[in-house]
């Protein structure tokens, strides 16, 4: 079978494997569509972020979907032909983590396509796929792209988790990236008041609009209009801070309101923050990383038609032209989501 | 100006009072719509519930709107023929509920037509109306049919807040009168995955399916199909009690999974309830009542198009017919929502 | 070895089984005290509670601690004659509520000395028991009282977790049998600022004082001084309910304050409620059954000396005298925890 | 009356002002004790702290007690001679954050001895002081030293209440001056089962340990022992963060588990923090400010004494030695709590 391979920066192969042959509990899932995400692009443009760097090579690839081909012993609950999401996070189950339903912190998590242990832990960008039948959400009644959407969805669900109740809240989103996006969407889909995006292209900005942002503001201009909401101590009930970037923190402390959520998204190294008016005004910034019971919500609540993530898929691109799928994902002003289909 | 007034069971009068003037702080409105609530019934049909009885005339009503025409000094923020939706509670402000932000409990309030202090709080089906400014709130964009629908929405909002993040979530409403309908029209705007309805009528839930249930079930009939829901320690995580009926709780916990939280709306005596299965379950039974700041996020939702109350309102009556309104609203087989109009 | 074993109600024996050997990951535990609760007395005295039946000979016991003695291949972290809290509970780890780190509500869960699935789920008053070592909790520095005493303290935890912060908190705890007194314990521990006990003998009473309660009223009397807390709404922030009766809750909600939290961990059947009253004051009724990651916690509490179970348990009874133990653990009136010594 | 005036940093001087008198809804105190707190010491020291500086003189204090001398008309529920805690913190009632039980955030706040609005907001280092009776907490039973405690007491109430439940928690205090010994404090009072204790003088630490650290850490030394609790992803479910220094949250993250909360009570400007691991470990980082229900069950706390404030008392200084009381309040390696004497 085929497989993405990335060796180092701007190194990518398509290199065959052999056919992997599923166990109990397990089953063979051909590969339909898989999203390209950002720590993808961190590994393909840079090799890796911050301290996580590629030492072997590593097939890529965490956001994905297929048909269920054969099935192993043990399994119920799944058919040949069925389309499956499937959850690239793959928790221990026995670690005390996972004991108290952290299952994203567990000690001995192998998620699909990251360099953080020693051997790598092998992505899902390929023909072929063995994963443990409760990795494998059915997806009835989706398509194969919208499937691969369930991974970044359960990230801003659990993230959204992190808020609590968001109905009748006013929202603010900053930074309109793949998640940036689902999150408009998602606070949408929880019944958010009022929704405020922002980011630094018109392209993002208006797909924001399309998915349910009632304000966008493009904080590359010159007046920066989050400073309209700073009256009063602040106009936002929560933040889902999607960019990593220490600026956006700072330019929206002014615009929360006493006791509001900012939830941490983007993951973007040290950051500078006004701590002092986030203590005064009671802010409750929250890390938010990963998913775990999430993914099988995202695949209902796409299956109920309760948010539609179909626009976000701006792009889908044959497996053999990876290495310009990868480029294009890496263009903010192109691209939202960039999927490969195998 | 004209009051449909109370004076005992079956005998509601359309009575003269003189015309009130707006002090510092208030101001005048001409009321257009008023929704009948299940306690304007219990006053008309029984002359009260429980412990609580009518002892000297009063008006009724207290889901109410009207268009602003005259502003007392000191007033901000409304100006003449503005639609307003009038919230019908009034706490004081100062005792010690209030300032824990539990107005709704507050130790001197004065709800509009309820007959709970003696003398009893005189309601706002009348033509003109004086109240406080801080009461109104600007209902631009809406109907007065809409506007008025903000009282019993809140109370829905309100309970809504007991049950936490809807997203993603199961949630059963056991009777749709109009609050469980509103809690139907609820949980769909919060994101929940699936909504099942019950009743005991046809008309009724036709009605559920329309505004958003995705199952709808006729407990009047013989097989009780939330039965179909009580494997592996059940599928719901919320549970809208709208009956005050304690079979609808007892028939619901087996359909209930561990740890669901159940919001009780409906008011009805002491019920006999399985303690030990809710125990053993560790349901979390909450009581729901009233509204505070919810009023305001009520009209807000509406204006933002987040939920749409209209198919609720099944008729509006001119006052001069009140008697055959009240006769309607009592009918649950032919209306939901019935509006006398000022 | 010795066990004790039910076989009707007031038939129990002392009877000889095959001494265990402990498997890979298990350790064999001299057992040394066992606590008698409440479902162990139901079984002995009533050969069971509500459906629960004793159908087979099943020995009793699910609170206790033991040395060990043997320790299996693949453990970790224990050493041979090391005092050990040994848990009665033991989840799959891998059903539904498992994951979700609901492990008290586990579909598969094989609780020591239940009747609940049949073949029963055989109990540890035993002289020597296997048991998982995921499920010893070294106890070093305690007594085997103590030991055996964590779990109930973990249900009395468990319950607490339900109240959520309970430091300045006024907490009324209704019945105080053994888990009673232990949640006077636990909400003194917590820093609850008043705490009223009620139960309708003086001899609990007087160790409901003892253990921490600043006020203790005998409801058995004639002036029920709960009335007494009624004024302006109520009075308690949380009710532990440890009593299982019905008017334990009924004469306890007028002396509740507005959103008060009342949990129940009386196990007492169809219970009927003043719901209008519950409604209305919108009283949190949360159930509260077993526990899971409380039982180290309970360990540790006692390790660090941060409560003091000793005066709870009053009798400590050879084995041999078991049929004795039980009746004495029967009469509210002597005795407040007995445990057998092995 | 004599009164204590900043009127720019190192210029204290001690002032004679007109005797005050009470109006309706008020009393008169003869004030007893106030305690010197770190906002007073940085208008002493520096003449204000980030933008906030003296504009005119400004009376200081605001941690204070006394006792009643005269009643002004409709006062309930004080008595002459009575002892009082006096809060400082004089919300509107009216605004939005007050309607919603957020008086520490009212847009129209009169804190005693702020600079923050101008003109300046008085303080209460002075012999006489008119108050509320609203602000009066009677403190019976207390000496007039932990009454003048209530209000830092306040403030790390209101910050434990950020953190939720604490019995059975592992806690990490930063800083030990008298808010982080007060953490310590209560962390014990509310069941903490282990407190590890963070400063750069054996002074502060040693005091931590006398009011219940368990563990004790000068990370001044070279080797710093938070790496030793890192193990795992980390040992510490509570964080109360009270330097205001960047270093003490960078060092304590590795020591943090996932999810654990970290409640900022230090002021200290901008910070640059660990956002990766922060997000990857979703830490919950929470401001703190102020109190506003607090006080009084500080009162109550120390009245059924579940905390003893007195060993944080270390000096008493007569108001006329106001200046040496401020020079010995700076030195933290000598003083922790240095209060006034009026």
């Amino acid at each position: 079978m085929k497989t993405i391979v990335a060796h180092a920066a701007k190194d990518l192969r398509i290199e065959d494997r052999p056919d992997p042959t599923p166990g109990p509990g397990q089953v063979l899932i051909k590969m339909k569509n898989g999203g390209i995400c950002g720590s993808d692009l961190h590994y393909y443009n840079h090799g890796g972020f911050g301290t996580i760097r590629i030492k072997e090579p590593m097939i890529l690839g965490h956001e994905v979907s297929g048909r269920v081909v054969s099935i192993g012993a043990d399994v119920e609950g799944l058919t040949e032909g069925q389309l499956v999401a499937v959850s690239p996070s793959r928790p221990c189950g026995v670690c005390k983590f996972c004991a108290e339903g952290l299952q994203n912190h567990c000690l001995n998590m192998r998620f699909y396509g990251s360099a953080m242990p020693f051997p790598h832990i092998q992505g899902a960008f390929r023909e072929l796929l063995v994963a443990d039948a409760s990795q494998c959400v059915p997806a009835d009644g989706l398509t194969a792209e919208e499937a691969a959407m369930a991974e970044p969805l359960a990230v801003v669900l659990h993230a959204a988790k992190q808020a609590g109740d968001l109905m009748g809240k006013r929202v603010l989103v900053t930074g309109c990236g793949p998640i940036g996006l689902l999150a408009v969407l998602v606070a949408r889909a929880a019944g958010a008041v009022e929704i405020a995006a922002t980011d630094i292209t018109a392209f993002t900005l208006d797909m924001a609009q399309k998915v349910g942002a009632d304000i966008t503001i493009n904080v590359a201009e010159a007046s920066n209009r989050l400073d309209d909401f700073a009256a009063d101590k602040g106009h936002f009930n929560v933040h889902f801070e999607c960019s990593g970037v220490a600026a956006a923190v700072a330019s929206a402390v002014p615009a929360l309101r006493p006791g509001a959520t900012l939830v941490q998204l983007g993951l973007g190294g040290d950051m500078t923050l006004p701590m002092q008016a986030m203590t005064a005004k009671e802010i409750q910034l929250k890390g938010s990383f990963r998913f775990h019971a999430e993914f099988r919500t995202a695949v209902e609540m796409m299956q109920a038609g309760r948010l539609d993530v179909k626009p976000l898929v701006t792009h889908s691109i044959a497996m053999n032209d990876a290495v310009a799928a990868f480029e294009l994902a890496s263009d903010r002003q192109q691209a939202i989501k960039v999927q490969l289909s195998f």
